[in-house]
């Protein structure tokens, strides 16, 4: 409906965001029986035990009051250790935001440094939220495309930064990259951050797959390079890890100045995650790295299994994705992948995501989420054979 | 730290953005012993057990993924027979939006109806987190007074009008309000509508505390009056009636239309509260009715406690709020109302909040949160007693 029809108006760039094409396959495959969803950006594994023990427990204590707009002190240290192990490098408490999701990261770091009149520069294709939260602070999403070649992806860093101006504020890096899965390396990584030093802008790098590598233990950081007072936001959550997509929480490590600013940020957006779910927090950061293992082992194999499979259609060009948990595959004489996904979960019953989804670079393309039992997998790969051929 | 001495800048109007007066006191007095805290706003009832039995429950059945970023058609059902049940009215199921908090309720709303240019006029003093959020979608937030005299406060409806202009795009109303207590009538609220009515504005109401009232059974509403088109949004949230403060969940209740545009804010924000949260809140609902009985007998009982014991002091001037569990007193000659709750916390050890904190109209008042016990209550007004002489 449009605004002018009614009592009083929405905000015209409010009405005119997109709406998920994920979302519109979803509702096409609604009645389908049978279905094998591989659409969305989670796996069918449920939270590990352990970490609904934490939860469990801390209902029992009565952890169910507002609590430190930074998040819960505990959980601050416990990130912060967290992250000077993984990178090997001292990361201080100081710099560490809990945010209501990885998702909140993301708005409250665009709150913080972009607005009217700015842009962002971002690797694309992308996961369309982050165009969506770009838009909403109302500055100019400035997609620079990855370039695919032969399945493999690469980014051109000389023409990402010929998309700079004067009024660019960020450069936004997903590495591992949904849907892609291309994965930065270090040298790279580098590259981007002296970009952004000399240009006095933010390198902000949604880290949310950099334990879901299979290549190297672990994907380049910011946080390898950086100094503590480097112009870089580091967005991270536990749903992809910790299998906790539903529990609603993240963090941004940025420096120690800014936290002063993402804390108002988070009281005035969200006032942070549930407090009980910020103790969970903390023992599946101390007690997740044997289940963060078996996940990276399991997601390795469903990884082969799928990029095998869907290599042998004569149609289909795809890589052998470094990290995250997608094969993006490239479809010959593919043209709307939108009408495609929803022919496929009518025909086949698998749902898969339209390639449009992640914005008109994505066109041609579709994604499935392996994070998947191999049966499941392999059932979907058969049932996909006739419209793949 | 400015800006300036860093390698990149955060947006001047985030850095402006006020911290908390509150913390600030609180800060203060982090080191005292045997403090008596009065000065957040949330009350000493832990989260009650059947809620928390829904919420163990849910978790161990694996409720721990995404689901629809309206929220879960169940807890949204149940909404909506809640309201219909409350106003007597039916409330349909597709007006309700789930959200990751009261607090993210007021911001989506913030974020759909106001931006660059526009102003939305409000009654103050109020939570300061209104004020901020306004500011955060950059939006000029105007206030209007509400007059107090003899204790008592009342809302001058021409006076708010006259503070409206082609760019007011919105009225925003707290009732029973934070921190005054006030609670607008239904000849108010019915004013208020017909002038957003006739400008084609929104009247936005926060009504977390509309089950919270002493002298009828529950707040004047929108809802109440309101067609289903009407240009009303009605925000809400389970912390206070249910004493789920650290749950960190809420909604909006709008037009049918407004919901296709807040869910994606919702999505592109937070993607939403918890999931086993959502189920945990389809019990506080359905089997909530004799605790938010109990607990409005109890304020009750605390509220003349507080008033009367707070009426003997010759300094200090209060009325009897309608609603909420505030205690919102002026004190006489009191100038300085922060310098004054840090003294108080120092040297009594009673935690309140200052007036200042909730804008300047909130100068020269002190706040304190009645929802505790009657021993410490009375505790709290004796240990005051010499500074408020």
């Amino acid at each position: 409906m449009k605004a002018s029809s009614h009592a009083a108006a929405l905000r015209p760039e409010i009405e005119e965001l997109q709406t998920s094409k994920i979302a519109e396959v979803f509702y096409a495959g609604a009645n389908v029986r049978n279905l094998l969803p591989l659409w969305f950006g989670e796996g069918d594994t449920p939270t590990p035990d352990f970490v609904k023990r934490a939860c469990l427990e801390a209902l029992a204590a009565d952890k169910t009051k507002y609590v430190d707009d930074r998040g819960i002190l505990p959980l601050r240290e416990s990130i912060a250790r967290y992250l000077t192990t993984l990178h090997g490098k001292p990361i201080a408490t100081e710099r560490v935001q809990v945010c209501a999701s990885g998702m909140s990261s993301v708005m409250l770091t665009m709150q913080a440094i972009a607005g009217p009149g700015d842009n962002v520069v971002y690797t694309a294709p992308v996961w369309p939220n982050i165009v969506e939260a770009v838009r909403i602070v109302k500055a100019e999403p400035r997609p620079a495309r990855l370039v695919e070649s032969e399945g493999g992806w690469t980014l051109d860093i000389a023409r990402l930064e010929s998309l700079c101006d004067a009024r660019t504020r960020a450069i936004f890096v997903s590495s591992p990259g949904n849907p892609t899965g291309w994965t930065i390396d270090e040298a790279g990584m580098r590259a981007l951050l002296e970009i952004c030093r000399r240009r006095r802008i933010w390198l902000v790098v949604d880290e949310v797959y950099n334990r879901l590598t299979y290549d190297t233990p672990r994907a380049a950081s910011p946080l390898d390079l950086a100094t503590p007072d480097d112009p870089v936001f580091s967005i991270n959550s536990f749903s992809k890890s910790w299998c906790m997509t539903g529990w609603r929480i993240g963090w941004i490590i940025g420096p120690a100045w800014t936290v002063d600013h993402l804390r108002k940020l988070s009281q005035y957006n969200t006032t942070g995650p549930a407090t009980f779910i910020q103790w969970a927090g903390i023992t599946a950061i101390e007690q997740g790295e044997p289940f963060i293992a078996e996940q990276r082992a399991r997601l390795r194999r469903a990884r082969d299994l799928v990029i095998q499979g869907l290599q042998r259609f004569p149609r289909v060009r795809v890589g052998t994705p470094a990290g995250a948990f997608y094969a993006f595959f490239k479809l010959e004489c593919l043209a709307d992948s939108t009408a495609f996904a929803k022919r496929l979960v009518l025909e086949t019953g698998v749902g898969l995501s339209p390639g449009a989804a992640f914005g008109g670079e994505g066109e041609g393309f579709m994604r499935l989420c392996f994070a998947s039992s191999e049966a499941r997998l392999s059932e979907a790969l058969e049932r996909m054979a006739p419209l793949l051929k």
